[in-house]
């Protein structure tokens, strides 16, 4: 264990997540126009300072710490800088929220900064208590949706290079490189392939920025909106979300990029490949097909179930598909509808949706439909075994063979996700204030890192519990400890459980 | 394929299936007393002749279709007894229902039947249009606790004799031959292992008529409940189940028969080889020590859910154990305590015991602990195979090395619950009067055998939705298609689901 080169990554991490905080900063500063009627408690310049100076005092402990590295870094190390790094941006990330007194106590400062790195999306604003969205300095907007820009390129490079590059993904984790993407493409060098998802995830960004504010008119709030739809993960500088504009065209651009999102980004890039634009890339590819196929069938699902309990047409395909779209690719948007009203048959498809979540390689969080592939080989495999025992045949997606680690790596985390959401949704309901399905929705929403719950509502529309964690509603209201127990969900759903897992296992720290 | 040498099989089983109604038909006859207010309009003398008839065509027809059969009976053959089998019993046994005007419905009747042919144990009595139980004719009673006994006896005997011996389960699933009783065991031939089953079962079911005989005093009661009990069913004579005689001695005697039910036949069947009984090999054995392990965990920790819910430490230890055992096992018996109006908490554990089950090889429901068993190991194991990526190593339950085989098959049994499971609550809750939570629990608990759902009900426990499917509700107020769709999750559930997918199967009805 080499902890000397560890401190010293982390402290060139923490420098640059100190200095990025210049940029909201400069806003608080100098642009910060017209703001709004409680704005004047909060006071972003004390929050962004104290965090820049907090996150460089952090940054030159580390780089003493690590100044005597010497050049060894193995996959532990690597693993030790992923964990760490998600847990200091995670504390450093709420303090300007905390310092500025948006919110009120720490674990809300923690909640909202976890469900930004992580891409979640799900907000402590708007609860009783706590200051209303649009009630906060653009500065502090501005970071929330940075947050999440950032921790979905971090995600983007962590599971597409660094990991494979380590070897883990390549052997114990589905990966792009593994399945998903044929073998036979070319492999560029980590580096060169890192500036090319870079430059597609931005590149993206741009598009959305562009499409967003020719529609709606306003820079800043397209530009927070791009950031939080490529990395899929919803915050919104508006409290109704982008329902609030009540715009078709928005919605239609919104739900293109959040799909573009949720699907690999190796292979967006390998769309580009030669300077040429090849879409189709996408359509060969078995992971891509079954994404969109997915996407299109459960849309069609949801709208035929609304038709059928008596909305209109366009209403059920407007909000059909923008409530499917946002949360398989786990951004969790909110559009006009308050969904948890829905007829129960919509919610079922609303909840699966939130458990399949997008691509690997992409920003979306879920269970992943490559692993839905592989499952599906698996159980075919199974039946066609179980009717002829000595079959001898091998399971594989497009032309890949999987391995059969793959395969224990699946049921791993297939059952590492059911685990954390049982054991979270009972610790969550020990809150009385909660309904079952609240609690269930929640879990299933933060190990997902989608963003809203599904809370229970009696046919008159109204709630069952005391708490709406709905599309329209808060976390805000929770308790402390439970805004701790899902920042934990979010962050053990974000890096896939296994990460934390083992950096959890004693036998992990021996040499 | 050898269908004529399937219809001869099917041709005994089915004379059995309906000599067996002759017990039923002479209490009907000679034995039926007292019997109460609404049996007049019940006919259960005209229900079991005409299921009897019918059954006696069926055979007949059967035994002319299959009278030319020579020797050869493989694999497939064995499989498709198997799945016609349980459907023409299923049929069958809903005959005497139907006939005698106890249920109103084919629908009603089949549902009942299947209930009780995989000892799920929901029934459709009780609800608005339906008669109570306590209304029905005592041959009725017998004739649904029969099934249940049969149906208990059928699946071991397919699960621990038939399948392994055909190879199938050897492969393929997870077999008490497989993991779960060590290998070193001496392996006794075919019949003289299902004999010792037998044995076993039947032991058993006369020392819980027994002690319910001599707690209650009622024979007839007694006999009822010792067939459902030993087969984990659930069926009760009583329209508030084993609550209603409000006995703690009797509670007792059910938990402990209700736990050895779910425990594994080979297991308790080696415990007593050479005529010598020594409980010591249970407490060997890695899957009962699991088994009991968690048992006793969910029962402190549902008991102290309920102490801290400010309910008496006498109450929360009866009912908390009771029901806990009661629904990992997969019974179903309803205790007093309407357990659906416990705090939150305690309800996600009450999910947890239906979704866990009891032992392999036993009449329980559920995944299986042994499967749970095995899942953990693979987790520990790739969490080790993440640190250490080129340690080799297997993975062991006991002395036994798991094969690879297994966890493909563990994780299609896995991933197949969670889907019919999801796909079954979006189907049953088309059904408007239905909350979610009552469309999940119901689908959980027909795939689990266990028998009542979980309906949601608000702080003041009242319902959410329009239907009472709990403890003390019922399932006759569903419309027919849900006990259509339901029969079949529980077919599914109890046939583990490769068994009638690999028959749905084009591939399996090729030569």
């Amino acid at each position: 264990m080499n902890l000397s080169q560890v401190a010293r990554v982390l402290a060139g991490f923490t420098l640059f997540f100190s200095l990025v905080q210049g940029i909201p900063l400069m806003f608080a500063l100098f642009l910060d126009g017209a703001p709004n009627a409680n704005a004047a408690d909060v006071d972003a310049v004390r929050g962004f300072v104290r965090g820049m100076a907090i996150g460089l005092g952090a940054a030159a402990l580390l780089w003493v710490a690590g100044r005597r590295a010497d050049g060894h870094f193995f996959r532990k190390e690597g693993l030790i800088v992923v964990g760490m790094a998600w847990l200091m941006s995670s504390l450093l990330g709420a303090i300007p929220f905390l310092s500025s007194a948006a919110m009120p106590t720490a674990a809300d400062a923690i909640f909202e900064s976890v469900s930004g790195l992580t891409t979640t999306g799900a907000t402590v604003l708007g609860a009783p208590g706590q200051h209303k969205i649009s009630e906060l300095p653009h500065s502090l907007l501005l970071w929330r949706s940075m947050l999440q820009w950032m921790g979905g390129l971090g995600i983007i490079l962590v599971f597409i290079v660094l990991l494979p590059a380590m070897g883990v993904t390549g052997k114990n984790l589905l990966s792009s490189e593994q399945v998903g993407v044929s073998s036979d493409s070319l492999r560029p060098r980590m580096q060169e392939q890192a500036r090319g998802l870079f430059r597609v995830y931005l590149v993206l960004t741009l598009l959305a920025l562009a499409a967003y504010w020719a529609i709606t008119g306003s820079f800043f709030e397209s530009v927070c909106h791009a950031f939080t739809t490529l990395s899929t993960g919803g915050f919104s500088p508006r409290d109704a979300s982008i329902g609030e504009y009540d715009s078709v065209a928005l919605e239609i651009a919104v739900i293109v990029f959040m799909f573009l999102a949720g699907a690999n980004f190796t292979l967006l890039l390998a769309t580009s490949r030669q300077r040429l634009f090849n879409p189709l890339v996408l359509l060969k590819n078995p992971e891509f097909r079954l994404y969109a196929a997915l996407t299109v069938l459960l849309v069609l699902v949801v709208t035929a179930i609304l038709i059928g309990s008596g909305k209109t047409l366009t209403y059920s395909l407007r909000q059909g598909t923008f409530a499917v779209v946002s949360l398989m690719t786990s951004t969790g948007y909110g559009a006009a509808a308050d969904f948890q009203k829905w007829p129960g048959p919509a919610l079922s498809v609303l909840l699966l949706c939130m458990l399949i979540g997008g691509s690997s390689g992409s920003t979306a969080g879920g269970i992943k439909t490559v692993r839905l592939l592989v499952v599906g080989k698996v159980i075919a495999y199974q039946l066609r075994h179980f009717i002829r025992p000595k079959s001898v045949e091998k399971i594989r997606v497009g032309h890949d063979v999987v391995p059969t680690a793959i395969v224990g790596s699946v049921l791993a985390m297939t059952v590492l996700w059911v685990g954390a959401v049982s054991v979270g949704t009972l610790a969550l309901s020990l809150d009385g204030r909660l309904h079952l399905l609240d609690c269930f929705s929640a879990n299933l929403s933060m190990c997902g890192c989608t963003g809203p719950a599904l809370s229970a509502v009696d046919p008159q529309g109204h709630l069952v519990g005391e708490i709406d964690l709905g599309p329209m509603g808060s976390f805000g209201a929770l308790r402390g400890w439970s805004k701790i127990l899902l920042s934990l969900q979010m962050v053990f759903g974000r890096l896939e459980f296994l990460v934390p897992l083992a950096m959890l296992t004693p036998g992990f720290w021996k040499r």
